[in-house]
């Protein structure tokens, strides 16, 4: 079996895990406070182009998210969020479990514009109601979005201003963030993020590393504090060495941007050998995860060499499937896969 | 200046205001452990129909929703709505304040079908991600809802059904409750209630009390450490006694359902003459709250002598607005407004 | 029977019930924004002597200490208070339920010190686990406390300044203010209040109100979105000016003032009757509250006229109970109370 | 430097780490639906002696207690705990962050008795103001405690006698409970816990691993819906598999409990040697953290080359310290700091 259905499947690159491996008797000081977190900070500043945004690290996402947005926010603030996005759907509550509302504004690509924030968080402070409506204090979105779909830089920069203009903040899930930065589509660096977000983060557990993510914090009012944050939602890890380590391996050499652009490469390939095959592509992502509509039957044969996700139901033969590439996804997995659909499509045209 | 905003402009039935005053310099033991609420649970348990009903007193909406939901639910576990239910809306993310994420549902006319609640939930409990995702609970409907509109008793035993099915429990908002049952076209009694609902409540605030609301607790699993709750949300009155003399006053004598009949009958005359005035209506609702669409020139001139609530701007010159009546609205007071319309109109339509 | 077990057996003062009377059927909007709650914040801040304080209106005191609270703090933040305070004993972990922890210090009157409060900040500040431990941001205090006891202007204003040189909100919670404030040994005065406190509450429910509490709001940083935080924890009353016309009563003609000196000079008649008869004070309470200790056969034998709280057991064969004054207490009450202990000591004597 | 600091300087043991290495670039599923993570499971009930417990694997210590407390408790619930308890001190609040108070009990040698616990729940359950008071449905105990010291078999067998017959959780704290097993006056088997406990966890980031907690899920009620909470506290690690691959190699061929031994076989080693010096110890503890005074003068000289944990001031010159051992430290290290300790006190008395 082959698993293309997630990018969390295997453990670490191995250059992370060499680094693990060579320092792991080393005796240093716990909950971040050692040489490795200090030195993996110090190169993610760099990459930001700044040294005067506070690096954290979090072990996963949900709990990367909670952290952050429960800092940012007071009781009878919330979160906006596109209705596709990971807080609004995949962390069973996460974020209400620690107050706030999470706002869910429409869309069908997984991404917000400009206009939908400036709009709601204008309606909001102008309803004669205001104080019975949760008042929204943060934007959260993600590059690449749940869908793999990515935002320009014109895009965010116009985020940014709507935001700032409202005293709203703004706050960037990077999950997948190589593998959005390494697609041939973006135009965002990590220097952009670090000028037009608040505060973003840059995934490691799906990007490398065992597991790991990086927090950027560029508004000087969250900065403070937010340890007490990160302990209180239980994310301070004792070996806090750990993610440094890793980090520190995945920024040293520019390994992050390198496995990215390996996992974005053979993304593409996917994509093409999509299109070439005449399939209906269920939403078009420039990314990692590739999403595209297959007739149950095809389904069902794939499935017995080749693991994906299913995403859902489009007719009553066809449903919609993602495959996802990573650091670790080998060539051969990916011609094996394009080779077996289209074997499978042929012998289903026979018939 | 007359008021149509709302349903709480003055303050309570003067019955129930004479029995306040009567039994004023009483001493009795504090938070709802007296005579009076013993009374008044009496009385509704008979208005029920069922004496096994637990009845709790809570002072306002707002808090009566939050402890309700958040006494019945686990933290992992959420409460489905109509997107324009109250709890969603207009209370400032107590919900959500509490831990609970509020699943909120699409709909044009403010409620909720069978359907739709089996659907969510059965796709929730069949995800492939179930436990990343809110588990729903809790149906929480409103009779009347925020627009007015009525659950027909087919409707309600419809979605109790499909709640008891999947064990989800199910909570009636009834702020509004006996403008509900006062109206021409309900078909649903307090007994029924109290056969298909785990929970709800009988709004006292807006139906001739100065404040209040009864809790009906049905399910047994619900009764158990109910007053805890109370507590902790802030709902004990100190002097509890209030809510049981106001209660015991309204459900003497039929007072809340005669009562209720006064505002829908006025409510009926409001609708009538928007009708024959060839008014289009913003949705239609046979209870206390009218909502019409108005040219923003006739809205301008009303408010010189008529207070009404602004609900949403429909086009570039119209809006729809709301109009409410009460147990304390004047007949004379509906007529004036009636005559108002109707020269503004012909005004209008002169130039 | 007659009561002397709590300050909150009757209704409201007969004034504050007229008042509510005479408008009971005039039409205002809603939550407070009505012209009684603007007169009663005029008369409130007259009294205070500022007209730059906010005031704002809420129910009951669980719920005023749970919205303060939570409005002042962020999630990592404490609330310090004396081991006996209220928010510690008997609001059901309604702070907690907030999320914040109630930092409980001890003592044996009820009151802290600011010698403790200096010392506790600055240890935790100074801790090499900082993050790791509760950071102490707001000080509760009562006045008077939970045990009757006062405190004098020079330990408040101790108080005060150790906690704005640790940047700590100071929170008073006055539930029986004006039994405070009317006491032979008090020497604050509510313009001291708004100097001294951050914000705190002047309580109506105890004190001649049907129910009430009008929190005064002093720093700056505070009064931003406290509606917001109001609305939330289900604190804002529909019929708002309810409490306005209550307070509007009460501090129009002092009369908050004069009956609480009424309830003051009731309970030290009982001080003194418990002193002329040698009974063993349980505490040296100042204030409306007297605490005795009583031989459980006469606890027993006074429960056949008299109610009273128990407080606790003293030993074997004695008990600590609590007797309470207010605004609505008879002075033939207490000349009753005083001569069947008397008679039940000279009984219990001879035997 | 050496560090005694902490029992979490170094990475892991090798063996688990070879384990990572050696599965690092297999495909598995995320979220812990691994085969690892069920062999895991399978070993650890094999240790428990129980297979009908459930295995579920966390990353750190707090985020283990806050998600096993707040999926036991309802709102108003709270959970009972020695004073010098690690979720009341050292956890940034991350327990009441969830909303619920942590009750906290005197004592001096960080362990609770079967006693108090009744005296405590008792008293709460007979209070007339009952619901006012947080009610207590979960003692916390850690074994060994925060201070080094061990419940005896006796000692656990009463306390889970007296929680059961009042329907009270009894989760135990296993942070270093490798090292409490390894002990020689330890009379508790893992089997014992899986007897007396409702849920426990098996500590693996101070014994052995990366990071990593085993909750052992006794009682049905607490087994439901448990990864719901996971989820939502941020606790489901998405490559899942890491934490079984890492118990997996802690409970093949008893290596827990082999790697434990070492540790505390040192400390006895250190215990011994601080008696032989005549030093004063803090707290007798039979586990790897020895505690004992030292004059200032000796802690300043020492840290020159060994690093340890300061505790508290015993007096104008003493200090208390705290000396751990883990799996990693080396027999020289403790030679080595015993030599110095007796180099120093030698010379101090010379002077």
């Amino acid at each position: 079996m082959i698993w293309f259905n997630s990018d969390y499947s295997e453990g670490a690159h191995p250059e992370v895990l060499r680094k693990l491996t060579e320092t792991n008797m080393e005796q240093t000081p716990g909950y971040g406070e050692d040489v490795y977190c200090m030195q993996a900070a110090g190169l993610i500043q760099k990459a930001c182009g700044r040294n005067d945004v506070d690096i954290q690290f979090l072990v996963g996402g949900t709990q990367t998210n909670t952290t952050v947005i429960a800092a940012a926010l007071r009781p009878f603030q919330g979160v906006i969020t596109a209705a596709s996005g990971h807080i609004n759907n995949h962390e069973s509550g996460a974020i209400e479990a620690t107050g706030h509302k999470v706002i869910a504004l429409p869309g069908t690509d997984g991404k917000l514009t400009a206009a939908q924030i400036a709009d709601y968080v204008d309606w909001q402070a102008n309803d004669e109601s205001v104080e019975h409506i949760v008042q929204p204090k943060m934007v959260y979105i993600s590059h690449p979005t749940e869908l793999g779909t990515l935002y320009s830089k014109e895009e965010l920069t116009k985020i940014s201003k709507v935001c700032r203009e409202r005293e709203v903040w703004l706050y960037l899930d990077g999950a997948r963030l190589g593998y959005g930065l390494a697609s041939r589509e973006n135009d965002l660096t990590l220097p952009d993020l670090a000028q037009l977000c608040d505060v973003f983060y840059i995934g490691g557990t799906k990007v490398g590393a065992l597991f790991g993510e990086a927090v950027v914090i560029v508004a000087e009012e969250l900065k403070k504090d937010f340890r007490y944050n990160m302990k209180q939602r239980g994310g301070r890890l004792a070996k806090g060495r750990l993610l440094g380590v890793q980090f520190a391996a995945l920024f040293e050499d520019d390994l992050y941007f390198k496995i990215s652009k390996h996992a974005a490469g053979l993304a593409e390939q996917i994509k093409e050998a999509f299109e070439r095959m005449g399939l209906h592509r269920f939403i078009d992502s420039p990314t990692n995860q590739q999403f595209v509509v297959l007739p149950d039957s095809i389904c069902k044969k794939l499935r017995e060499k080749f693991e994906y996700e299913y995403w859902q139901r489009m007719d009553e033969t066809h449903s919609a499937v993602r495959f996802c590439t990573s650091w670790a996804t080998k060539e051969e997995h990916v011609q094996a896969l394009i080779e077996e659909l289209e074997r499978l499509l042929a012998e289903e045209e026979r018939n």
